[in-house]
């Protein structure tokens, strides 16, 4: 198979913690980045803040409960970076891609995420340990070479 | 103090790995990224790839024996998300602010970084757990606001 021709872009970096309000004024000191976007997405237990940070942005995971996968990798791995995710034009269509590719995404079609978009995620056995979402739509995302 | 007037670019996402070779053909299949520059930074015990993905880039990070940080960081939580970067204006400046901000980095002051940057790195327990560094030069980096 001819390596596909295109280029993901990075969308945000997931920063999993106990508590946006006491993470937000590092980000803010520090580098100037201010929460932007706020959101409850509770199919994954979690509250979220966008911060924008150039053409990327990060994103602060705060978990709602004891359930869900932020909570657990708080449990496990305690705060720090959780996610990374990348731009990709048209979702479906690329998550059959990387299906033929023998690269399957953990979900079977693309699901709702934060932001109106849809999302998936790639097992990090496939990627050397990071946790990689895919995320449709927004500036930047590239139209799949199918 | 009035919060600073600036906003951090995201530079790269620093990911641990035990051999860039077996990392990259995932990068390659399923997010379209390739290594670009290559480097060994022997003063942090490691070699490096750089693969751009938008305005930002994954640097893959590959220990080159078993004394450096990443060798260390592979050795307590395996392969995976190890930093990110972000890129800082006239660094040795950031840096006193960030001290005068009760924010200390690492370092005393900017060391050569990969790419002939300079940087330094922010303590982890001051990130809410994340391994934060800041890099000076390269496109889209904002001047010092003081």
């Amino acid at each position: 198979m001819p390596d596909p021709k295109f280029q993901f872009q990075v969308d945000h970096v997931g920063v999993a913690v106990r508590s946006i309000e006491e993470a937000l004024p590092f980000y803010r000191k520090a580098l100037g980045l201010e929460a932007g976007h706020r959101e409850e997405v509770a199919s994954q237990g979690v509250r979220v803040a966008f911060l924008q940070a150039g053409q990327a942005s990060i994103e602060l995971l705060e978990p709602i409960g004891e359930e869900g996968p932020v909570a657990k990798f708080l449990r496990l791995r305690g705060p720090g970076l959780h996610h990374v995710a990348f731009r990709a034009g048209e979702l479906a269509a690329q998550m059959e891609r990387l299906r033929r590719a023998g690269l399957p995404p953990i979900e079977s079609a693309p699901r709702p995420g934060a932001r109106g978009h849809q999302v998936c995620f790639l097992p990090p056995r496939q990627a050397a340990g990071v946790l990689v979402e895919l995320v449709s739509g927004g500036p930047g995302s590239l139209p799949s070479s199918r």
